[in-house]
């Protein structure tokens, strides 16, 4: 309970700050963004009467799932990261309406988000659940907040080891984050057998480089400091957070997701020595418990992907596919045909640069063209290199969705 | 001059709203972050009487040159990009009495910010003319202030590809950049001899960046924009930014410099095909005609070196090797013995991570070792993979140098 106050105390006084004195900080923020005093978060949400997986309807398109773990498709699968957001005007609408976090912890809002990209590009491949990394530490008691024009910042980060101290390292996740699991099981009905729905959640590094950092970094300084100087300490919480990690995606299986992607967006940060110490070894052991659990729990044991941004280096692929996990998701920094050369039958996800989207459909479709030539259309999601931008055109993501859609199955017919 | 005033009205305008909003913008900026109405940047300096190069004492310490150009060392050669900078107690000391352009445009300023790590660390092998990438694009017309806390910022950056008819695409460079050339010509002379002078230039891409997004930018949204959108206009603002790139350089040597690094910092941020169309002939162009000119007016022939940070790809370093660039300098985001054997005999710079500095001096060394081991002693110059940061110890910059000194003469003498 310590934990949680000493949180409390210092962020309540700068998110007043924030308030009063920009007139910027998020609506609805104060109060939610960390356990309330029983260790709860969003507990006074219109919680969701979960349907088990074995009452939900067949899947009708199930592309992504089969070019995941490399079984034929008629056509390459489609979707797009960070699909569901602000480039939308319909997300800006509801946005408006609730602070960042709040719309995450409503079920029904972050449901309604969630579908608004299928509702509007319906031959979309897959629904990705609303939501964001940085709950999990939430769920350890750290506040994070919204801050427009800036991003996420934490106003307490971990500053010394002993900072650990307060953190809670095994929350427990129905109390902390039952609410994204209510997101999951009502994006599930509401899909409705379309088309799979993506859970996801960070990587241990990538969220302990948010935890130290405080928001966004160039240099991860304050995190690297802590690799150099804090080893143990680093690889504690770096098995904390892959404890939480795992059972968290477990849970989302559980509660309906199909296929699980990992994101170590810091991953390029580091140099290759510090990424296998730091980074890979747990981003393979998420693969591989994640999946021990799945079996154990007689749950579907489902698709992984795992998007290293930035991490392409000689073996570092390879090192990836030969993880448990299914599919490499790649940034648009590798060409891919040499991409493909290098992980054979490996699953690949990727990885038109998200700025080609500023182009013309035209120009976007040429684009797809040549990704689908070097990566081929098996084996193959095709996905951006990287999330949506806030200012692309809707128009030119559908351009995307049908260049992909229509020449992958021209490609494979003419294979016929 | 219709270019300047276009210029000249809205910069005015801001740079006065963030004086009086913020106070936080910086010291003696207005009016001289542009030419003047003659077309002059920094006419009121106190200008030097350059001396001529066959003038100058001859060199005492030629590891860098020689590194540079595959020629046998004792020891490994070491520098530090953004050795002169915030890091140092003496120069924020100086930093406080001026604007950051002023600093640029002030030869004595200037001089002494330049020679402060030397005369900090006496063992160092080579000076880096201070200055900023960003005085091309003010020379060519645009205005450029350094904002606290935020770095540099274009009041008016190029929106659209008519924007480029504002601009001096050919600036005379003794009138606007010629307070360089007499840093350059007045550092020269004030090491006198002791350790070679480095003189520098962002790369073309790198300059359009900062032109078009009028800062940094995380994406390089608008900037690809105008990749993907006027590739014409790109290529004219690319190509005139090398020819004065290639003249600045070359005068840079007939000034005093007796090494060329050009930086394409943002090379990275291009996928394969559009690095290979925007930024890298534009790099083999620079390196072959600096190296022709140089001849032709019968100045020394200078090694080069080239850092296109984040360019590790398949091919990519290889590509760079078999350009006029004698050096290929690494960012730490590359295992050194796999750069070594991608690049052979080629000569390397590199690429300690910045943030390594962060650790005891003890575990620095130890990283140096594995650096020096990955590298070897020769063709090689000890470097980090990026700049200092503002808040390294200059202690630890200095555990760094003694270690490549003190290790690599160690493993040359086993060798014997």
């Amino acid at each position: 309970m310590e934990a949680l106050l000493f949180f409390a105390g210092a962020g309540a006084a700068l998110i007043l700050t924030s308030n009063h004195e920009t007139g910027k900080s998020d609506k609805k923020t104060y109060g939610e963004n960390r356990p309330d005093a029983h260790g709860n978060i969003a507990a006074n949400r219109k919680k969701v009467q979960r349907v088990p997986l074995k009452e939900f309807p067949p899947l009708l398109n199930d592309r992504l799932l089969k070019a995941a773990v490399g079984e034929p498709t008629d056509r390459t699968p489609v979707w797009m990261m960070r699909q569901a957001g602000r480039y939308l005007p319909e997300f800006r609408e509801l946005r408006k309406k609730a602070d960042f976090f709040n719309m995450c912890q409503e079920p029904e809002l972050a449901c309604q988000v969630s579908l608004q990209p299928l509702e509007r590009f319906p031959t979309l491949d897959a629904v990705i659940v609303f939501s964001d990394i940085l709950v999990i530490p939430q769920a350890m008691g750290m506040e994070v907040i919204m801050v427009a024009g800036k991003g996420p910042v934490f106003p307490n980060p971990l500053k010394l080891p002993t900072d650990l101290e307060k953190l809670v390292m095994k929350p427990e996740l129905e109390k902390t984050l039952g609410y994204v699991f209510d997101v999951v099981n009502l994006v599930r009905q509401k899909v409705n057998g379309r088309v799979p729905v993506i859970g996801f959640s960070g990587a241990p590094f990538t969220l302990m480089g948010y935890m130290i950092e405080g928001g966004g970094s160039k240099t991860l300084s304050n995190a690297k400091r802590w690799l150099l100087n804090h080893p143990v300490e680093s690889h504690r919480l770096l098995q904390a957070l892959t404890d939480i990690i795992v059972e968290y995606t477990v849970r989302k299986v559980e509660a309906g997701a199909q296929l699980l992607q990992i994101f170590e967006s810091n991953g390029g940060d580091l140099g290759p020595e510090q990424y296998y110490e730091f980074s890979y070894p747990y981003l393979a052991q998420i693969a591989r418990r994640v999946k021990e659990e799945l079996k154990k729990k007689k749950l579907p044991v489902v698709p992984m992907t795992v998007f290293a941004r930035g991490v392409n280096f000689e073996g570092a692929l390879e090192k990836l596919a030969a993880t448990e996990f299914d599919a490499v998701s790649l940034d648009w920094c590798i060409d891919p045909t040499v991409a493909r050369n290098r992980l054979k039958n490996t699953s690949i996800q990727g990885n038109l640069d998200p700025c080609t989207l500023y182009a013309s459909p035209g120009r976007i479709r040429q684009e797809v063209g040549k990704m689908l030539n070097g990566f081929g259309t098996q084996n193959y999601i095709a996905n951006l290199g990287h999330g949506m931008h806030p200012d692309h055109d809707p128009e030119h993501a559908h351009a995307f969705i049908k260049a992909v859609q229509e020449l992958s199955l021209e490609m494979n017919q003419n294979k016929k």
